[in-house]
């Protein structure tokens, strides 16, 4: 059986992907691997034998503490999902000759829904030539819509940075002595995590965002007017959190709404994106109203500089229980985050087939939302308040965060 | 001659325009001001009489550390400009029984060119009808384009902001192997110094930004897709930092370029910004590359939690350095930050006539500027570096910072 060590990292980037790839590398270094390598740009890049030798990539003075504090995929990432290995084992038998050739005992997976996918696939395929590589999934996105895991390393730090921005959305809004409304788009195409965090400003210290509107349920435009002009009429300058993925009642985007003529660019392609101007759009059509879209785009999910702690440290946790499982024998396997019941929040790291996870979404609860009122009850607020709880400040250097970059 | 003090924010927000409050506060204290007020809504509230007392407003414990780490005017501000005392002196002779009725004797006015022009109104006529009132102003912009001064409070934090987000985003966009253009829209109709700042990004540990385009130079979109061909064929992943204000060469804005389905959104409104998404429709339409507009829109002039230490201590003091000033019997002044030449940065308040300094713009410097290649030259650098140093964590309360809020 092989001696050695791969990781790679798959999907859209988090503000901590990288503190689970540091737990991988330094749970691995514990446990006398002799070689841990890094695959460049997921197993589409390991399909083509890109790999790095993470010992040296990681020897620069202070690189695991840089490590944890660098946002996105430090080995980089892929989109590629594995076909099937009935209809193309052509692609198997070349990763697994890869993973051969490196002497590869653990394989280590850090992703969404797609990368479970990867491990469920190689772990069964493995299984069935007789392999003995063991194959570990540690899970990762901002949406937090994996099922099993009480929710996903990358979601606190993602709802921090939201929450700290609306915050600071809400005191910019209400200067002006006149009406208006700022509606900030946030990202989540089918789940309302995100979104819903932006709930977390309101406070002793803040009026909040007036207005939530989840993907988990249809949209109304003629309610939604009439709600903001009753809010409009007790204060003045509102803030509302809308989701990408808002759909009317015939289950189009809103952000496809607009006439053809808006939703091809002058070039002639279709953009997605885009709820929240469409959204201004209708309000300073109907109302009297100043109205401005602030979409948060790719900035939630790379915010490193306002990481939350405890996301960084069960991020981290994370990627060291992957590889304890591994050399527990196990394969096939998601760490998966436990919340154990009790006053103080607490989070164990446990396993989970991957066969009960991969290709499932989990959304926001429809208890937990006060759909009526455009909000969200206090379950969620108990629920996400640990998770962006602490802080881990960036090494800044001449004012600025400092990160690892790998050389190319 | 009034015995109290009133202070008044105007214009946009910035991350440190209160702690330039702060700063007038607690001088006039030390100076033992019976009372200090604060105009709401800027000149527009206290033309209605919306004055409150600090000492009352600012009476919860911690109340002036809240202060300084609380992003937009705390007091309300306006985008009101004052007429001319000789078309219509009534708007005056309000705003002196006002004064006179609260016996102000010391007037502080926060802001940029506009808050400006009002402290030369102000004080013309003060002078002109014998009153004693002194008005000074203090100097606040994210835009940094405010004569006299060596630069203005505000400018130092939206810069940081601006370096370590695209720093982050850097990290995000590299992560995929495929081409793609990542445009990001800075904030600066007229002067280029926000977006320059994204140049800081670039050090051993970050790519930074390919191209930069300013205001100060006019725009060649043939030029530009041209140039974006030329960098992805040596790096597929790019960065491009944009200014909302560049322009073609007959003078349009680049944001205006759009047909005119696009200027004007479904429900007939012309909308202004839309610079980075009108690149992105430019290059995806000219080149086979990946595009991602980005809009730091509001966020960049908010954002207290990353706000630069030097900007906070400078901002502060630049407003004790008014209260001396009023107290030395000056009027009609603005506080000037001058850069004290040598090796280590070092920063005084001097006074400056209003006169000098009121409508007038101050752009970035063209031999600051490498039109040819997008870029900007080592002289910016220095220039900046130094603004955007050091921090000031926000207090954190469950994991958010904590901000100060007036009540209503």
């Amino acid at each position: 059986m092989g001696v050695n060590a791969i990781v790679g990292q798959s999907g859209g980037p988090t503000a901590v992907i990288n503190a689970s790839l540091a737990g991988v590398y330094s749970a691995c270094k514990a446990h006398g691997v002799q070689r841990v390598y890094g695959m460049r740009y997921g197993v589409q890049g390991l399909l083509k034998e890109q790999l790095i030798d993470l010992s040296q990539a990681f020897s620069q003075p202070q690189a695991i503490e840089l490590l944890i504090r660098t946002p996105a995929s430090c080995l980089g990432s892929c989109r590629y999902k594995l076909p099937d290995a009935n209809a193309q084992v052509s692609v198997y038998e070349t990763l697994f000759a890869v993973l051969e050739k490196y002497e590869i005992g653990y394989f280590f997976y850090i992703g969404g829904n797609d990368s479970m996918d990867t491990i469920l696939k190689l772990s069964d395929y493995g299984r069935r030539i007789g392999s003995g590589i063991r194959f570990i999934g540690i899970p990762k996105t901002i949406d937090n819509d994996l099922a099993v895991t009480d929710h996903t390393p990358g979601y606190g730090s993602a709802a921090k940075y939201i929450a700290t921005t609306v915050k600071e959305l809400v005191r910019d809004s209400t200067i002006y002595d006149i009406r208006s409304a700022t509606v900030v788009e946030i990202m989540g195409r089918n789940a309302g995590w995100l979104t819903a965090a932006a709930a977390l400003a309101r406070d002793e210290d803040c009026e909040g965002v007036s207005i939530l509107c989840l993907p988990e349920v249809t949209f109304h435009p003629e309610r939604f007017v009439r709600r903001v002009k009753a809010l409009q009429r007790q204060s003045p300058s509102i803030v509302i959190a809308v989701s990408e993925g808002i759909r009317v009642a015939d289950g189009r985007y809103v952000c496809e709404l607009s006439d053809d003529a808006m939703a091809v660019d002058p070039f002639g392609h279709k953009y997605l994106g885009g709820t929240a101007r469409y959204l201004c759009g209708l309000l300073g059509a109907r109302l009297d109203t100043k109205t401005r879209a602030v979409e948060l785009s790719t900035l939630q999910r790379c915010a490193a500089h306002t990481a939350s702690g405890t996301d960084v440290s069960e991020a981290y946790a994370a990627g060291s229980a992957a590889v304890n499982a591994a050399f527990e024998g196990q394969t096939g396997m998601m760490v998966a985050l436990l919340r154990v019941p009790g006053e103080t929040y607490r989070c164990e790291m446990t396993l989970h087939d991957v066969h009960g996870v991969a290709n499932q979404e989990k959304t926001v609860p429809l208890d937990w939302i006060d759909a009526e009122n455009y909000g969200i009850r206090g379950a969620f607020l108990d629920y996400v308040r640990p998770l962006i709880s602490g802080e881990l400040p960036p090494l800044y250097d001449r004012g600025l965060p400092r990160h690892l970059r790998l050389n190319q």
